[in-house]
């Protein structure tokens, strides 16, 4: 089969790789279509250390499964694979497990081949009515979703989101959903296009208001966004952190403490909510398909995916 | 009268400085003791850009108020001063009105000087069990417990301190108030003795097991002390900061977004429940106390309490 698999020798895409034997109470899963993330590029220069197949943003068929009525179902899957003995996976789930995997970020092949296999216990069948290619908008919807798990929100609270890129625009929408009023602020206006044509709030980042929202999500990654988010939160407010920092940022942290901000990381959420959000059309994730490529297109999927300013790029086998 | 004063020109003990006068609603009060803090030295290393008398720690003696009943009364001061009419002021108090000035910190002359001047608001009498040495913990004191304030701590919670030094050690003994095993750890043997003595376990931060403790406290303001204190800190764990940094330090952010750590700025606490504790023996200041000037010898005492693991100096008029 097909995989696009980074290796020390860097990323390539490999036409004879084996097809994965799924394991005790695993299904074998067909691709349908996946999805490119920022932490993808991230793996690609060398963030966890990962090497194997990429991808984590996935919708397939299952092809085998040692309960029947799995085989033909079209399921996302959430990424990831606890002991499901020790404390953690027992108490809050896996994601925190020490001994987990992460299907294509660590220690766990992932979706961009042909095939790929998870636990039964991690799928989820999608309704009908939700495309291949909204489907894989489940993860990363999940992911915004999980704020909504940590955070408290309030209707009238002032809701900031700093990177209209792929998760700030899906996070800015879960946040929509609280009644709240939602801004979205950006580098540069052309950015902020889609996010202003869905009525939100827009504006530069540089020109924002400081110590202004009650909730700050910082969706860039880079340093400058966390030291922009930082400084619009209010005194007392809440910063919430959802990319992941390739480099060390050297940011001035001394508002943490005088105005006793509260930090928050976020990572993976759940998926039930995104499925149902996503089927009664709460959240809006077509108009973020930049573009769609074959598999055997994948390693220029991920180059076009690289690009300032581009959404999200799919693939299909 | 005399004063520690901090300009442009540096640090100087001034002999003549005019003796403040108390505005609308404030009192004149004599100094009997203050103490020397990590924030003062900052302060001199240009941290804020103030400029004015230094001290925010203090016991003094009401001299002048409008309100005779005052007058030679024994009072301790809370440090922030706010406009008294914001939704900020209003709500939570004056410690993040955007207009306030602090004792000492920011826009105020401080304490170290022969007198000085508060609202009455900001004082509070303090009881005769409780010594001059020890009024003058009161405001790290109430600095310590805000973190009560701010967090759920459970008696059954893993809760460590990193950075045994004149906060951080206040800090320990307010935790173990919850009942729960707090743990102080330090870089040098040495500075972990009196934690040791006092019946905590203690330990060298480096030998310090990862992902351990449901909440640690970050009481060193150094680059080294944070990335310790995030390296120790559980899954979905709480790290609280203490203590401000005077640089930028390059630490690297990703645990806290990947393990989902919850990070909390702490700042001014309350000051009656400080004085309940002093009062009733729950918290030992006196082995704090390293050693005590006089005014006159207040540059001294500044240069001895900028040593490495030196606790609290005070200064006596």
């Amino acid at each position: 089969m097909r995989a696009i698999q980074l290796s020390s020798e860097g990323l390539c895409l490999r036409r004879g790789a084996p097809r994965p034997e799924p394991g005790q109470g695993e299904a074998l899963i067909r691709l349908l279509r996946a999805g490119v993330c920022s932490t993808d590029l991230e793996l690609v220069k060398g963030y966890m250390g990962f090497e194997g197949v990429l991808g984590h943003e996935f919708v397939g068929s299952v092809e085998e499964a040692e309960d029947d009525s799995w085989v033909g179902r079209r399921v996302v899957g959430t990424i990831n694979l606890g002991c499901r003995r020790c404390a953690v996976c027992l108490g809050s789930g896996p994601e925190h497990c020490p001994q987990r995997s992460v299907l294509g970020i660590y220690r766990r092949d992932g979706a961009f081949a042909d095939y790929l296999t998870l636990p039964l216990a991690n799928l989820l069948p999608v309704p009908d009515g939700v495309s291949d290619a909204q489907a894989v908008f489940t993860e990363p919807l999940a992911a915004a979703l999980r704020l909504r798990q940590q955070l408290r929100i309030s209707p009238t609270d002032r809701l900031a989101v700093v990177g209209p890129g792929r998760l700030g625009l899906l996070i800015a929408q879960v946040l929509a959903l609280s009644g709240g009023n939602v801004t979205v602020l950006g580098r540069r206006a052309e950015s902020l296009e889609l996010a202003a044509g869905w009525g939100f709030d827009t504006g530069l980042a540089a020109d924002a208001e400081s110590d202004r929202y009650d909730l700050v999500v910082e969706a860039t990654g880079n340093a400058a966004g966390l030291e922009t988010s930082l400084r619009l939160v209010r005194p007392l407010g809440t910063l919430a952190l959802k990319s992941t920092f390739a480099a060390a940022p050297a940011v001035d942290l001394t508002k943490i403490v005088v105005a006793e901000i509260n930090v928050v990381g976020s990572r993976c959420g759940p998926f039930a909510p995104a499925l149902r959000l996503l089927e009664r059309r709460h959240v809006e994730v077509d108009a973020l398909v930049a573009a769609e490529y074959e598999l055997e297109e994948g390693l220029e999927a991920m180059a076009h995916a690289a690009r300032p300013g581009v959404l999200k790029v799919l693939l299909r086998p």
